[in-house]
């Protein structure tokens, strides 16, 4: 049976690499982390998407505060705000987790390992967020590497890969092809600020402004929100 | 100033490692890990050797028994038990936790990101124990290429290093190199049942053993117990 275990964190992304790996593997494992993330809203948001599919949910517990860093931890750190996406700066961005992603995979190849699957499927991509580096393919192709040299893999046959569909596309290409999938984006969360409610100002909330903007269609994140007369 | 972070269970490889780090820089993080191995003991063992050195000691808590696929995690997984050394069987051994270094070394990068250090240091090992897949140095070179690809040194030329000097090196060598150092090997642990007296039947305990027998030398853990009454 093919399998897959998915890093699912609740935003667009990974939410569309859900459905993606649901439209390709017969099992489908979604796996949250609990990190000590300000936006730990998504945490919930997620158990809900995942009850509505029926499929496995994994939430792990690893808390990187110990490790901090990062203003997406360290709530005594600024979040940077901005007006227009433009504003966004170059350079590794102060809400980049030290090696974030490294860690995850680490985690998900060791659980893959254990339950005998496979392939582990993430949404990471980089033409919207440039500055974050462990998101990009030759981040992704070296992960895969080190983990078929540190784990049983490297006595098999059986090689892990690590399937990042969405590594060389824009935010709103990601969502088309979603939308194409039939993901109902409406319970999709991504501001940093850790609220249902997008503060517009984050950068987060600001490049999904921007895809939907680029999708030509009205964010359903907003249309819900405004139709429950939160917005 | 020259720093590093080194793997420290609290055995008799990370021990010696950490010695040779102190060695060789000027400042000293000793990093272990609480995983929910068996074995805890070994934490406090670490803590007391850590204190003796006047050292930073950061003990990260990870639980790896949210994945499980371990005898050294499991309780109900029988831990395998041996009369001899040779009696070791081929093959990954029931005691190999999955990607449990590359979770350790992940972990490791994004401490040593958020601190500013360039170095990790462990005392990973093969020639003795040739049947774990993460300790060996492609393993190493392949995580050491993952994190320089994943952190802030993608995008710098300060790379970061994984250095396993012990790597092609037989237990009882190391042994050697540590008494060259000065290690008290009296207060390190070894034993997979996580009492400090040792079982002389998990594997780790008889190839400790048998790496004393080469060195010529009666283990001064056992020395230790000996005169403490307590074997």
């Amino acid at each position: 049976m093919k399998k897959s275990i998915v890093l699912f964190s609740g935003g667009i992304d990974s939410t569309t690499a859900l459905y993606w790996a649901l439209n390709r593997y017969e099992k489908v494992c979604a796996l949250t982390f609990d990190y000590g993330q300000r936006h730990k809203v998504e945490i919930s948001i997620a158990q809900k998407l995942v009850k509505k599919l029926s499929i496995p949910h994994k939430i792990m517990h690893v808390d990187l505060k110990q490790i901090g860093g990062s203003s997406l931890l360290d709530i005594n750190l600024p979040l940077p705000e901005y007006k227009r996406v433009e504003q966004i700066e170059e350079g590794v961005p102060s809400t980049y987790v030290p090696f974030r992603n490294g860690i995850f995979l680490s985690l998900a190849a060791a659980l893959a390992e254990a339950e005998g699957t496979k392939e582990i499927v993430c949404g990471f991509n980089t033409l919207d967020s440039p500055n974050y580096p462990d998101t990009r393919s030759q981040f992704v192709k070296a992960m895969e590497d080190a983990i078929n040299k540190g784990t049983k893999a490297a006595v098999s046959k059986r090689k892990t890969k690590i399937l990042a569909p969405f590594v060389n596309m824009k935010k709103s290409e990601i969502i088309k092809k979603g939308l194409s999938l039939g993901v109902d984006y409406s319970y999709t969360i991504s501001c940093y600020f850790g609220e249902e409610i997008p503060c517009q100002k984050c950068s987060s909330c600001l490049l999904r402004q921007k895809a939907w903007e680029e999708v030509d269609s009205k964010d359903p994140l907003i249309f819900r929100l405004e139709k429950e007369g939160k917005l």
